[in-house]
C-alpha cells in the first residue's frame, strides 16, 4: 500500500493539537499559538532524546559489551546525536524570545498553573541519565506540581539502571589492571601498599606536576581516585573513577579511542544541559522578572540551582583536574601495550 | 479548571504520533524514529510560519495602514520572528545529518512513495509569501504528489492576496511624488518627459556612478525602476520598485524607518528559505547520491533548482543594484523632508 | 593608487604575528596555534566592540539628540551589530573546545603568568558600557594583573560617560510628564502626594494585577520607580525608570518604537555577555578542573562571580516585573497621544 | 621570564593594523572598521586552517601510517577542529550582513581593486585540500589577481602532495583484497573476470537492489568503482573508490572505524566550504546586487560557479550512491572478519 507523507507522520493530530486558552475566554492572544507550538517542539524532541537513551541503556546492559565493537561505536554515535539536538534546543530560545514580556502577558494568566516545570519528559531524562533524587535542587519540590503516573514513571527511571551507573560498571569492568603478569616489569619511585604499581607512581608524577597553590589537589586526586572517599556524595567508585582516568591518558591506544568518545560526549551532554538551563533561565528572567511564573514559583531561581548543582557525570569532569603532560606520562609495559591495540612505544598524539 | 501543562499541549496527541513503518514490517530500524520526529518538528514550525504569515497579510491588506503606525511594527516583529525560526530550520538540519547514509538504507524502501516533497505546508507557504505558479520550477510538478485537497489550499492561496502582492499596493500608495506642490524647488539636471523630476534627476545621478563595466545597469534601471518594462515577469510595478527605492535611500526619515525594517526582513526571508533549500540539497545529495528519493524524483535537482529561482521578494533584492552614495543623494525638497518626519537637511546616517 | 588586498589589510602583519612559546623551548605543542589565533580573534573583536561602543556613545552624548531621528536609528543599529559580534563570540568557544585538556598541559606551562583575564580591551569595554568598579567581583582583583597603561586606560572609562549613564540622561530628559496642561484631564483612582497622576494611576492598576504570592512586589515597585531608594546600589534614577517603564509599556506609539528597540538592545547584550561568561566557564572547568590557570587564580570562579553580578543594565531588564497586562493600560491623554506620534486611542499591538 | 598576555598575543601589531582608506581621503565611514576588522579575522583562521591541513598532510604521507593508530585519530580530530572552524566562518557572515549596501557604498570607491577574490590564503587552502586548476571555474580567472608570490605559492601547493592524492594513496594501500588466502570460501553469484570475487558479488547485490527508475546507476557504479572511467575527469582512483566504499559499508568492524570518521569528515569539510560560499555568494548580491565588485568582477557569478563546481571529495561523496541495505551486505570471510578487529558475523549496527 502506497503511503503518503501527511498520514505517515500523522499530521491531522499533530497539526490539530493546538488550542488557545486565550480564545476559549475571549482575549485571543495572538502569542499563545507561538507559546504552544514551541513547547510541543520540545516535548517531540525531549521524545527522541528518550528514544536514544533508551538505546543506549540497552546497549550498556550488555554484560559482553565489547569495548571497540560496533555497539559501543553506536552508542558513541548515538550520544553525539542527543548533543546535536541538545545544541538545537539551546538555539531554540532564540525563537522563544521573539516573544516579549507584554505579549506574555496577553495570556499568562489563563494558563494557570501550567507551565514547563510541569514538563515530566524531561525530568524523567534527568533520572535516565543518572540524576539521583538527592541530588535534586529542592528535593521533593520537582516532582511536585505533576500527575501521578507521571511520577511513577520518574521514580521508576531513578529506581532502574541510569546510563551513569551502566557506565560506572562498564569502567569497573577494565581488565588491564587486574592481569599482573603483565606488570611486572612496571617501574614505581614511591611503591604504596594496597595501591596499583600503576597508580601509585601516576599518583607520584601528578604530584610532582602541582603548582605551590595547586598542592591540595593531592589530596582530591587520593579521595576520588585511590580510596573510596566521600561515600555518599559520590555517584562512581574509585575503580570506576581509575579507569576513567587512564582512558583519558592512554586515548592514543586503539583500545581506548572510543572509550574516550564516549566520556567526551558525556561531558558535552552535561554542557549542553547547563546551557539550556542558564539561557533558559535569562529568558525566564527577561520574560517574568521578579513576576511568579505560570506554576506558581520563581522559575528563574529553580532554572539556576538546577544550571549550578544538576551535573550528572561531574566527577568524569572532576578528573581532568589529574591530568599530566603527556611526555611525562609513565611509559605502559610492552604487553599492556599489546592488550591496547599495539606494541610497546608511549603514546604520542 | 486548572489547567495542566501535558492536557495544555495535547501530549497524548504529540507524543502518540510515530508509528515506524519498518516496525510493521518486522524490521525496526532506530533512526526511523528520528525520521519522523524531525519531520513533525518541521511541520509544526510550519504551522507557526502560517499563523505569522496569515496576520501579516491579514494587516497588510488594510487599506488604512499607517507607516509608521503599531501595526506596521506588529509585522517586522513578525517578520522578524519568521526569521528567527527559519534560521533555527536550517539549522535542523544538522539533526538530520546525524543519520548516515546506511542508517537511511534501512527503512528507505518502506516509506515509498512518501517524502518531504509532499509537505504541502511549505509549499502553501511560498505561495502565500507570493511565489507564482509560473515561477516554480518544473510548473505543475511541484503539486503532482499532493492530495486534492491541499492542492486546492496551494491554489487558493495562489489566487488569494499574497504578501508579495500586498507590499506592492502598500508601496504603491507612497504619497510623497503626487504632492506637486511640495516638489516646485527641487533641481533637475536633466529633465525628462512623463518622469518625475525626483527620478529624472536620480537617474542621471546614478548613471553618473556607475564604472565604465557597469554602463548597461542604466538600463535595467529603466527598465525596472521608470518604465513598467518586462511585464510578464515582473511582480511589483515600476511605481512600486521606485518607492521602495526610495525607501532605501531615504530610511534616514523617521517616518521611512519601519518601512526600511520592513523591506529589509523580506529581503532575509528569501535568504534564509534560499539556505535551508540549499542546505536540504546538499544533505539530501549526502544521504543518498544518485539515488531516487522515496518520492521517486531526484530530491536534489528539485531543490537545487528551487534554490536558484525561488526567490519570492528578488526585485526588491534589485534595487540594491540602484543605489549611490549617501553624500551624493539629491537633497529632498524642506515640504517632503517635514513630511517625512522632520525638517530639511539631507539625512546623515 | 592602486590598493591591494594583502596591503590594505596589512596581512605582514597579521599573519607574522603568531609566535608559539613551546617552539621557542623545544617543545612544540600543535595546538598553542589555536590558542594564539583564537585569543588574537577575540580581541580583533573587542577592538570592533570599542568601535560601535565609542561611535554610540559619542552620539549619545549630543544634548539635542531626538527620539525619532537618523542618529537614534543609528545607534540602535550599530548595538545590534554588537549583538551580532557578541553572538559570534560565543560560538567561537566551541572552537576553543576542540582542544582537549591534554593538548592544552603541552604547553600550558609554557605561558605563565599570561592568560585571558588579562584582556585589558575586554574590561575596558565593561567599564564603557557602565560596569563600576564596586560592582566588580572581587574589586581590585580584577585589574590585579593588567599593566599601569592599561589600568589607566580602563579608569578612565570607568571615570567618562558610560553608556549607562547616557542612557540615564537621555531617559530621564523624557518631557511628556512635564507637560502639566495635557495631563488635566488624565483620571486616577488613587492620588498621591508628590506622584505624577499617572504613576499614581499605574501603581494602582499594577498593584491589583499582582497575585497573593507577589505582593511584596509593590514595595519593590515603589523603591525602584516612585521613590528613588536604595541609592547606593542603584545606577538609573527612579526618573529614567519611569521613562524607560513608560517606553516599555507605550513602545507602540510611533516616537517610542526606537527608544523601545534601544532597551530592548541593551538587555540583549546583557545577556550575550553573560552567555559568554557562561560557556567560558564552563570551557575553563572543563579545561583545567581545580588546577590553576596560567593566572594564578581559578579562573572559574572569576567568570562565575561575573557571570552571576555583572549584569550592567538590570536594572531595566528589573522593570520587566513592573509590567501589566495591554488591555489594562491606562489610557492616554489625547494631547500626549499626539505628542507621541498619532491622535488617541490606546495603543494595541 | 614572565609572558605577559598582550606580548604574547603580540597585540601591539594587531590592534594596530587597521588604517581606514575613507579616512586618508577625508570621507570617513565608520562601516570600514568592520570591513577591514572581519576580513583580518578570516584571514586568522585561514591561517588556522592551513596549519592544521599541514600537519594532516604531513601525517598522511609517512607510509607507515596505520589505520589504527594514535596518528589516524589525530588526523580525523583536527579535521573535526577544520569542521568547527569553517562552521564559525559561515555564521561569521551575519556579521558582514550588518552592513547595509548604502554604508558599503560610503568606501567601495576608496578601495579598488582590493577584494576578497584576492585572499590568496583560501585559494592556497583550496589546492592543499586538492582542488586542481583544471578543475578551478574560469581556469586562471583565479590567479588572475593576485601578485606573483602569491601565485608561486598556490601553484606549489598545487603540484606537492594535495590530502585528495595522500587520501588516494593510502585508500589504495588497503590489504585486505590481496590476501587471496582469505577470501577462498566467499561465494560469489555472478563471476566476472578481472573482478575481485567480493565485487562482483557486490556489483550483482547492488544491482538487484535498485529501482526501475535507477537502473543506469549500475554502469555509474562500473564506471567509477571497477574500471577506471572517465580517467581524465576523476581526482580517485577505482581502487582507491573501492577501499573508500568498503569502508563506507563495513565501518562497524573496528579497524575501518576510524577510517570511516575520516571519510566522512572530508565529505563535511566540502559540505561546509560550499555552505560558506553559498552563503558568501547571496551577501555578496544583497550588498552590491548587479553592481561590479571592488575586485572588477561580479563576485556573485564566481562565487556560485565555484559553490556548484569545487567539490574537492566529490567522488568520495559520489560514493554514497552505490550503499545497499545493511542486511543485504555480503557476509565477509572469516578470516578477513578477523584481520578487519574481531571474528566473523556481519556487522550490526
Amino acid at each position: 500500500m502506497e503511503i503518503h507523507y501527511h498520514d505517515y507522520l500523522q499530521l491531522d493530530k499533530i497539526l490539530n493539537a493546538q488550542d488557545l486558552e486565550s480564545k476559549k475566554h475571549n482575549l485571543e492572544a495572538h502569542d499563545e499559538m507561538l507559546f504552544i507550538v514551541i513547547h510541543q517542539a520540545y516535548e517531540l524532541w525531549f521524545k527522541q532524546l528518550h528514544f536514544e537513551t533508551d538505546s543506549i541503556v540497552a546497549i550498556m546492559s550488555r554484560p559482553e559489551l565489547n569495548d571497540n565493537s560496533p555497539e559501543l561505536q553506536t552508542v558513541v554515535h548515538r550520544l553525539n546525536r542527543m548533543i546535536t539536538i541538545l545544541r538545537l534546543l539551546v538555539h531554540q530560545i532564540d525563537v522563544m524570545e521573539t516573544m516579549t514580556p507584554m505579549d506574555f502577558l496577553d495570556f499568562r494568566d489563563r494558563l494557570r498553573p501550567a507551565s514547563g516545570f510541569q514538563s515530566w519528559q524531561f525530568k524523567e531524562l534527568e533520572a535516565k541519565l543518572g540524576l539521583k533524587f538527592d541530588q535534586r535542587h529542592g528535593k521533593e519540590y520537582y516532582t511536585s506540581q505533576l500527575r501521578q503516573e507521571h511520577v511513577d514513571l520518574i521514580k521508576k527511571a531513578e529506581g532502574g539502571n541510569s546510563l551513569l551507573q551502566l557506565l560506572n560498571t562498564w569502567l569497573e569492568r577494565m581488565p588491564f589492571f587486574d592481569e599482573e603478569e603483565n606488570w611486572k616489569s612496571f617501574v614505581v619511585h614511591n611503591k604504596a601498599e594496597g595501591v596499583h604499581p600503576f597508580w601509585a607512581e601516576y599518583r607520584y608524577q601528578y604530584s610532582n606536576s602541582l603548582a605551590d597553590a595547586e598542592k591540595n589537589n593531592s589530596e582530591d586526586f587520593d579521595e576520588l581516585v585511590i580510596k573510596n572517599g566521600k561515600e555518599k556524595e559520590r555517584t562512581i567508585s574509585a575503580k570506576a573513577a581509575r579507569a576513567a582516568l587512564f582512558i583519558m591518558l592512554y586515548r592514543g591506544y586503539p583500545m581506548l579511542q572510543l572509550p574516550f568518545q564516549l566520556l567526551n560526549a558525556l561531558l558535552e551532554i552535561d554542557e549542553q544541559l547547563s546551557s539550556w538551563r542558564y539561557r533558559h533561565m535569562n529568558m525566564v528572567h527577561r520574560m517574568i522578572g521578579r513576576r511568579i511564573g505560570t506554576g506558581g514559583s520563581s522559575g528563574k531561581d529553580y532554572l539556576k540551582a538546577a544550571a549550578d548543582k544538576h551535573y550528572i557525570f561531574r566527577e568524569i569532569a572532576q578528573l581532568n583536574s589529574f591530568l599530566i603532560e603527556r611526555r611525562k606520562l609513565p611509559l605502559l609495559p610492552r604487553e599492556i601495550g599489546i592488550r591496547l591495540g599495539f606494541a610497546g612505544n608511549n603514546v604520542k598524539e
